[in-house]
């Protein structure tokens, strides 16, 4: 494959690799289909996006003999989420294309990156430091103060290695949640509300936002993702503007998510996904060119769908038993079921979500 | 399997067979994956559907023992085409429930038999009469005149197994392009415009119509499917209880398509597909739930979604090298491109559609 190759949209008919099989690559690969684009998921185990792929393959992210044979029935790669290992996205890029980059993803993988690169940039981030010791932490508090947040840089995700310290006497039980990983003291910030932008980018450099979200979180898990959000123009100017910033110095191609803190006068950068987010999902039925068929569009080097929309939507997941619910949901009049196919309702596990549309206000 | 479990709602992660391997096939699929349901596809070769179905099954129609282990593999089967063979279906039926049933199916794949119940259900249609030999066909021009246009009871679909009679001397023709098949004899309408009723009624006998669509054919192949049609609301009122009317008669489950020709002062029912039908496929873009969705719904006993819509759509089928337009079609703002991923464009062939939506009018 040639760089020429690389710069032209791939044909219907073709092959897009998948790294990971849970639902958002189940919605990568619904949105591929809807192209006449073939998807091959790669996974560790088995996932939902297994039951919607032309092509499956199990094996460790490491085995590079496995690797290499999934390069070599592929166009092009992406994957759907961001703990791939760095390494993984490095072989296959020997081969084939992977969209978003390894510069991308080394930067959101690690939330010390994110924020550094967000502050080089010019955006408002939460205070925060490297702790890679006790000596690093107590710095740290001693200049940020309490309440603060102790997160490992890494493999965090729907709260998972996070510790509050309220005060500096909770700082060696922080610390040991952190079982020696690198970690980032973030300070705390006083926010009216949680947005996040979901924008695309192309392999031209071309740019799109979907219009900015409104997310409630509840135990760390996104709960509601509401469009439009109640922010004014300036701040939904301002929020993606920045994550155009973010897409363009890291070279981003794909579907970005970037959350942000929302105070009264000012917009913080809290964390960036390099991937499709479940903020956006409302985009499957409030749009003509979901989030996901835009990924795909970027990532197979075709031209960006619009990401206007038609609709004002409420997007609420599904996690664990709330998927008990399916029977009643599905009879709801209006309302948009979407269900994952995943076996066991296990507490936190995301099942599926539910779309809720209304007139465009 | 009891009756008990045939009229609970599937739950999700259970397995729907589909016979056929198209597009429809694949439409379906997809829709029932967003709902969390699996699909085994079972065809006789290979097509568009495998890409994106759980389990395939390539074996022939007739083929017993193929079909006892897919029906072992599944909860429920429908079908994406007409002309799968009645006897498939009842094969089918003694193991699992078949929706829409072999009634349906039987009156559906017969010219004869569904305008003879269109009648008897006080609609109307074109003059027809029953040929089953040159008798027949002679005596059919004497009563009814021409022209006339002489059609293959079964087994005919985008203008295949159909010769006009313009004058009695194109009978012997005529008679010849039928191969012996049975046969049926209508006389021409003149007609203002083709509409057609996408429908759906579930297990609990729950109906539900899309709005009226109106339809364009170029060389017997659907060119365009609009929404609204130009009609009046008497007429959307008469062609949507003329199709309920026919769905009940027949116990019908599922998504059924009536198509009418719609004259200054009446409505003629022109055929029924037992299916999801290419007029519908604006359903997908421009509705909460599709007509593949409500398929799947109504097939795996859960109840209807809604076929309100919130936006006027055109959509324009990409037959043949159509489909050569592909990278233009997608960089046009705002449309929603589907394409089937098959790989030869033969002339005739349908290769996907492009659904262009408007404000609501």
């Amino acid at each position: 494959m040639t760089a020429t190759h690389l710069s032209a949209a791939l044909p219907p008919g073709s092959t897009i690799g998948i790294l990971g099989s849970g639902q958002l690559g189940r919605m990568l690969a619904m949105a591929a289909a809807r192209l006449g684009l073939k998807c091959h998921v790669y996974a560790d185990a088995p996932g939902p996006a297994f039951d919607v792929a032309a092509a499956t393959t199990v094996a460790p992210y490491d085995d590079h003999a496995a690797l290499d044979r999934f390069a070599a029935s592929i166009r092009v790669a992406t994957y759907e989420f961001e703990n791939i290992p760095l390494a993984t996205v490095e072989h296959l890029a020997r081969h084939v294309p992977v969209r978003p980059g390894a510069k991308a993803l080394a930067t959101a993988q690690d939330r010390l990156n994110e924020k550094t690169l967000a502050r080089a940039l010019g955006s408002r981030t939460a205070d925060f430091a490297a702790i890679d010791s006790r000596a690093d932490l107590d710095t740290a508090i001693a200049r940020h103060g309490t309440p603060a947040i102790l997160k490992t840089r890494r493999f965090g995700y729907d709260g998972k290695g996070q510790a509050k310290i309220l005060s500096p006497a909770d700082a060696t039980a922080a610390l040991a949640d952190m079982r020696g990983q690198p970690a980032i003291l973030e300070s705390f910030i006083t926010f009216e509300r949680e947005i996040s932008v979901i924008a695309v980018r192309d392999t031209a450099g071309a740019f799109a936002a979907y219009d900015v979200t409104e997310n409630v979180h509840r135990d760390h898990i996104l709960h509601t993702a509401t469009v439009p959000a109640r922010i004014d123009a300036s701040t939904q100017h301002a929020a993606i503007a920045t994550t155009r910033g973010i897409a363009e110095a890291v070279d981003y191609i794909g579907v970005v998510a970037v959350e942000f803190f929302a105070a009264a006068d000012a917009l913080y950068v809290n964390e960036m996904a390099p991937r499709v987010h479940n903020s956006g999902h409302w985009t499957i039925d409030a749009c003509v060119t979901s989030q996901f068929e835009n990924h795909i569009r970027a990532v197979a080097g075709w031209p960006l769908g619009s990401t206007a929309r038609h609709s004002d939507a409420v997007t609420t997941n599904l996690i664990g038993h709330d998927h008990d619910a399916w029977a009643d949901l599905s009879a709801e009049p209006g309302s948009a079921v979407h269900l994952y196919g995943k076996r066991d309702a296990r507490p936190g596990r995301k099942m599926g979500h539910v779309t809720r549309l209304s007139p465009k206000s």
